[in-house]
């Protein structure tokens, strides 16, 4: 196949305009025909949201943007195109007269793909001179982001076809499930149906609102799909006996009234063997503890994740955590400052891992600046002070590195207050390794006291000066650390 | 009701030992109930694990562990407890019984949950003398991370019960869902099984294999479900036109063959009304352009989190980052080295915006390091020759900071060599605001060249010095920074 550089969209809705910018984001120029006098303003819209969510998912360095246009014809959308992709609306009849209306204006080397939810290939490809280059390759919304798209071949699709546009596919960066047999609904959308199904029944039944429905969801087994399917996780919760004890244990429910979706499949021998093997495949040489680590890994991931955008279970995660501080900060008051303060500990994360199979150096300065809000806190100036307007902000810092931590590590990190005026911190942190109380780094910081709103330093309120000086009179007593007030030094020149 | 300091757990299981180490990781005691003689082993190794998953989820600070200890009998388990929880297998028979023999061990003001899956609390609370403090408390395998418990009473259980103990569970971090009629299977599980049910079918009929129908739903519809379900995701999926435009739509495919589960509720007006009341009852005043972007913030931020574990749309993630990086190391290769190397830039991601309302100061040292891995990339010496065993370690770092970053400031960083000998890399980077050029932080680095394996330094294998050697001599002739080899200065004494 040709390198793809030039993308023809039949259709401009949310799935073509998604399709757009999974294409230019890629470098790869899009066409859209689309009849709406609004497509323009829709499609960009589209577009931005798909820059800024690409902005934020990665590192990695884009390619420069393909370019994109509107047209008002099937014909213009196509005839230069290196690969076409129908996203028309879900109406039979229609997909079937303009696929054969733009094939005659296509190069014969292009594989037209197929956006449909559900409608069978061999009924779609049934108009075309050349029925062996469609395919389906179903995405999922928003098309920019979702990696899953469903290949799927109707009768007179080619083998070729099928790997080219998984090819095609993947080099945009999803993820190609080749089907291996036509059926209404493809795969994921059965699911979903069969799901939606049951929740329509329960909200006609007055069991639960389509709010609880969701709740339901997204606090419970939604969050294990997010990674690993219905399969697997089954397996894993039969523990070290596998699949086949699952099975045994929960067949049986497979006849009682938990769902109100009747037609179930009878599980005899075959089927359960079926299962079996094929779960035992999909396991492969890893053991269920293995995967247990791996759930759990997963799980505490996504929770961290959606803290971020303190959203569904991110939220009942912040809340804990909330609950948890304000518990500490009872005790923080509390606190011994005669000697340097132990605030602030933990474990090194596995997520914290670089290419060197260490901590990496940007999670040490993470760790000592929450040993820094943690003093800050027991100051007077966490963040109830920010949130009135005063704040301490960062000036400079110099870390020095004297041992790796290792996945798992526990840590604690102590805080020396070296000097302090009206306006500054100057601080001394030491990170040890908690087994042995060997320092693994240092960080002295300059922390200067700013009016937030006013972007400029001023003196720290009376409250949190009446909460330094204490501190600071008792730390005078403590050694000056022989390594603070140091630079780094010039290399000779060789 | 009083504090609850002491968990009485009937049964030790998977959910039972989830339990345990739900509680043991908030402070409370746990007495466990199971025969079985390799109880303790089994809870010990459930407790490990959730340490572990609590160790990396969150830096808050953890009560000191409740304890915990194995009983042979239902009344030793609950004699002393503020709070019992039942978690026997699936056998409605042997869960009344000991369920009516551990009440006469407790006291009166005890609430009993009860962890089954879908037994009616009805049926399950009538052996005892006091129904009314019987209620069911279904968790979510692994129960010690999982938010989700739905709270479900029977004829005659009191609202009081209810009420406490979704609070008592809300005090362990999880997320009570109270149902408010009682039915087999309760919600989840409900949903969990038309899934599972229509899965069977697919393998009963060889459209998919247990893998392939689990990657259907982890690269696809899984990802949304981990926090939004599938109402709200129907209707953002329907466009500003809302629910009522997304069910005219979608609502005829549920005549059409999408399941091969029957019985399919009739979707006349009065279903189609309350379901347009409650999603709009659901979705509030949040319109659905907030809802767009807070999905495709919740999916980029699962993706990244993925991306930790190397799996599921993690891994897609992965790979298509390393394809975007190979096409950049080729241009790279080809940079101009008279200037300072310019080989990083990016955007200011809304997940390092710290309570101050800017960039965080780790990130800024993340930044860099992302810089220094370009410039190492481009001296030969990146992921390939770390694998060989060598690599640069950072001994030493001083960062200071002159702007603050908004979320979503374009920025790039310069890269200069200020000198190097065969096992030292002195370097000075820029981070420059890249909307007016002003720099926003400079980082003075020292990296040291080491044998990984020995944990010492050595000097840099000859093919990277070649490629350091003309750099070092090309910005000999560049500026040296007023501000390289600075150390942070003393407060003087007021």
């Amino acid at each position: 196949m040709n390198p793809i550089r030039r993308l023809g969209l039949l259709g401009g809705g949310v799935i073509g305009a998604g399709w757009a910018a999974r294409a230019v984001l890629n470098g790869i120029d899009a066409v859209i025909c689309d009849p709406d006098p609004e497509a323009g303003r829709k499609v960009a819209e589209v577009i931005d949201n798909a820059r800024r969510a690409w902005a934020g998912m990665t590192l990695a360095p884009l390619p420069r943007p393909g370019n994109w246009r509107i047209v008002r014809t099937p014909e213009a959308a196509v005839e230069a195109a290196d690969f076409v992709q129908e996203s028309l609306p879900e109406r039979e009849e229609m997909k079937i007269h303009l696929l054969a209306q733009a094939e005659r204006a296509m190069r014969d080397d292009v594989i037209i793909g197929s956006s449909t939810s559900g409608l069978l290939p061999t009924r779609l490809q049934s108009g075309l001179r050349h029925p062996g280059r469609f395919v389906v390759g179903h995405p999922f919304n928003p098309v920019y982001l979702m990696p899953l798209i469903e290949v799927c071949g109707g009768a007179a699709t080619s083998a070729a076809t099928k790997t080219q546009a998984a090819a095609f596919y993947r080099s945009l960066g999803m993820r190609p499930l080749i089907l291996r047999k036509e059926i209404d609904g493809f795969i994921a959308d059965r699911l979903m149906e069969a799901l939606w199904r049951e929740a329509l029944w329960l909200i006609h039944d007055d069991v639960a609102s389509a709010e609880e429905i969701d709740d339901a969801m997204r606090f419970g087994p939604g969050l294990r799909w997010a990674f690993m399917g219905t399969f697997l996780i089954y397996r894993i919760a039969g523990g070290e006996p596998g699949m086949r004890h699952f099975m045994a244990q929960f067949g049986p429910s497979l006849k009682w009234p938990w769902t109100k979706l009747m037609d179930v499949p009878e599980l005899d021998d075959a089927l359960l063997e079926k299962i079996v093997a094929q779960s035992d495949a999909q396991a492969g040489a890893t053991g269920i503890r293995e995967y247990e680590r791996l759930r759990d890994q997963c799980l505490v991931a996504i929770m961290q994740a959606l803290k971020t955008q303190d959203y569904a279970a991110g939220a009942v995660l912040a809340q804990h955590e909330r609950a948890l501080w304000s518990a500490q900060g009872r005790a923080a008051a509390a606190a011994e400052i005669a000697a340097p303060l132990r605030l602030f500990g933990g474990t090194v994360e596995p997520a914290w891992i670089d290419y060197n199979g260490h901590m990496t150096e940007s999670r040490y300065l993470q760790v000592f600046s929450h040993a820094s809000d943690a003093m800050l806190a027991l100051i007077g100036a966490g963040t109830d002070y920010v949130a009135r307007g005063h704040s301490y902000y960062t000036a400079e810092t110099h870390i020095r590195h004297l041992h790796e931590l290792p996945p798992g590590a526990a840590y604690d990190v102590t805080t020396q207050i070296l000097g302090a005026d009206t306006k500054r911190l100057h601080i001394w942190q030491v990170l040890h390794r908690t087994a042995d109380a060997a320092p693994a780094a240092t960080c002295e910081q300059m922390l200067l006291h700013v009016d937030a709103k006013a972007g400029k330093t001023c003196p720290a309120l009376p409250e949190v000066q009446e909460k330094i000086d204490p501190i600071l009179a008792a730390h005078a007593a403590l050694q000056w650390p022989a390594d603070a007030g140091r630079a780094i030094r010039r290399v000779p020149t060789p």
